[in-house]
């Protein structure tokens, strides 16, 4: 077992990583203060985990709520059922929430835990790759509103973080492929010696090779970690680069239904997307545009923008996008592998040709 | 005006208290830090007071949003209201929201700016005195849910607090009342000086006499924000003390339907059953507890329990307080006028037999 800890005063946390931690009771039970404990999973995940996880708080009062699978339930009427199950429990303010799945529990749980009686403590357990590089780590939290994603939350930081590599062996091939897309998004926004490791090893990867499953969760929570460290609240820019993609992904996911696509197959396209109008501005060879496609071709994702999106679909939805700053929109782009910058100093008629070209491609 | 300061680090924040503050535009804008401006406000209070403030902000983006009065309207459904006109407005992450109205206004205003984007600034206007000397200053933001008052929320501070006495002018008299029931609060927990005061002053503080209503606002505030400063998120029981008469009254709330009674009204009952209660425990005297009783009636407060309320209703209401740890409740008690206990160390017999005495006087 590796543990980093995010460092950010008297809400610094470990995150633990390695294989069959579920089953190390002492791991969860020592960042619990107090003995109510809740458990939040969703219908896919909770048949797999749940017993593993309720086994550990047996000496606790211990209950569990289970929500539908998907990021179309990541909204206010899941939280309202999260708190209506712990008002009606008696859950107090002692309780310590247990966010048991991907990143759509990770993000509600946390909401949960930021808003139930002004604030409770909670403990992230993701078993998706994606949660267990990205959304777990950092304390961002919430839900998503129908005109936009992610916009309602807050920062909250969790106790601990305990990513179980043996989880990642139930998760199905898109799930996997999703989480690789944002291992990618590491070596290209700041760590160019990572994002050749991933060339050479992508197959291995996508293959479950457990080694190089446990050194890409590792690398990416050491980065995501360094990152939430700087910048906390995303207030200096450093961690708005980790969004990289995420503006072009975002418009992607709010236009098709939330969870048509995945997050990080929106992402991943977002990325490309990204990529092509640094291209275009100057910045970015042609030749690691092309590396880059290469990769996430590899690794089953999409390298196509979806069926008829249509540019105007993105513009309208970028322009309710949080990186949206008085009027101006913010987004991240690529000098070169390793190396992002967020500006709003770009050429929009360059955007438009992007969006264009993708659209039609 | 007076100003007095909440000192929390870098979350400190003015109090300003005077009359005719909204004319005084420079006040609101220098806390404004971009130039995105949204007011929320209800029925009542727009009509007499959005364009002064509105007029505060000619050269801002300011747009408004105005929700129906009430406490009933505290609650989920209104929050995605402000969202959803957020968002379709084009409002981001540099927008300061303004609460302008009483503490429902207030308390939604401050959850919305916790919650948008995951955290935006606020400033809060209170119209009301109950919003004056209580809810608009320290942090304490939510909304109600079907089972219990406030059991959703954060704490999330102002930029500022404007409390402008000539907008007191234009309360109804049950809602001037209401917030003299939390200024008698004050008094009851720890200032017996005040409380003298009061006695003495009740009449024109009801009457609206200027120079009164401007010494208990600027008393209750300074209290406030002495508690607030030292406990800013309720640790370590000195900030629970504001809850004295909460729980028993969160209970009639919650029981008759938010918004029957006024919240100060609630209070103020609920002050009296716990002081019923401290002197069954023989901790008050017979005498302090008919002084107050007295100031309660002399401010035209409630001095009886709501008809048709039961006993069971209680028990029922107060077992999902927040003040229920493990499995214990905790109640505020008060040793004696201007010293209150937080505690779970009390008769419970005792509290059934207030809870019956209460419910059939």
């Amino acid at each position: 077992m590796k543990t980093f800890n995010v460092q950010l005063d008297e809400r610094s946390y470990p995150i633990y990583i390695g294989t069959s931690l579920l089953s190390q009771t002492e791991l969860m039970t020592k960042h619990i203060s107090h003995e109510h404990v809740f458990v939040i999973s969703n219908e896919k995940v909770a048949p797999l985990y749940l017993d593993k996880v309720l086994n550990s708080f047996k000496n606790f009062k211990c209950g569990y709520h289970i929500l539908p699978d998907g990021e179309n339930h990541k909204n206010i009427d899941s939280m309202q059922a999260i708190y209506t199950s712990l008002i009606e429990k008696h859950y107090d303010r002692n309780t310590t929430l247990v966010a048991l799945g991907g990143g759509v529990i990770g993000d509600l749980t946390g909401f949960a835990a930021a808003t139930y009686q002004r604030g409770i403590n909670f403990i992230q357990v993701p078993t998706t790759l994606l949660a267990q590089v990205d959304s777990s780590v950092g304390g961002k939290t919430g839900v998503n509103h129908p005109l936009g994603k992610n916009m309602i939350g807050s920062f909250y930081q969790p106790r601990c973080v305990i990513a179980d590599l043996s989880t990642l062996k139930t998760l199905d091939g898109r799930e996997l492929s999703a989480g690789v897309a944002e291992i990618i998004k590491y070596g290209l926004i700041r760590d160019p010696d990572f994002f050749s490791w991933l060339e050479k090893n992508i197959k291995k990867l996508i293959d479950r090779d457990p080694e190089a499953l446990a050194y890409a969760v590792h690398r990416s929570c050491e980065n995501k970690a360094q990152i939430v460290a700087e910048d906390e609240l995303e207030k200096s820019g450093t961690r708005a680069l980790l969004n990289f993609g995420h503006t072009f992904g975002h418009a992607i996911e709010t236009s098709l239904g939330y969870g048509v696509w995945l997050h990080g197959e929106a992402v991943a396209y977002g990325m490309l997307m990204a990529m092509r109008l640094s291209v275009k501005q100057g910045w970015l060879t042609e030749h690691d545009y092309l590396r880059v496609r290469k990769l996430l071709d590899q690794a089953n994702l999409p390298i196509k923008a979806p069926n008829n999106m249509l540019a105007e679909k993105f513009i309208q939805h970028m322009s309710v996008d949080k990186k949206v700053r008085e009027g101006k929109l913010y987004l991240v782009l690529l000098k070169s592998i390793g190396e992002a910058i967020l500006t709003a100093e770009f050429n929009s008629a360059l955007l438009n040709e992007t969006l264009d070209e993708c659209c039609k491609s």
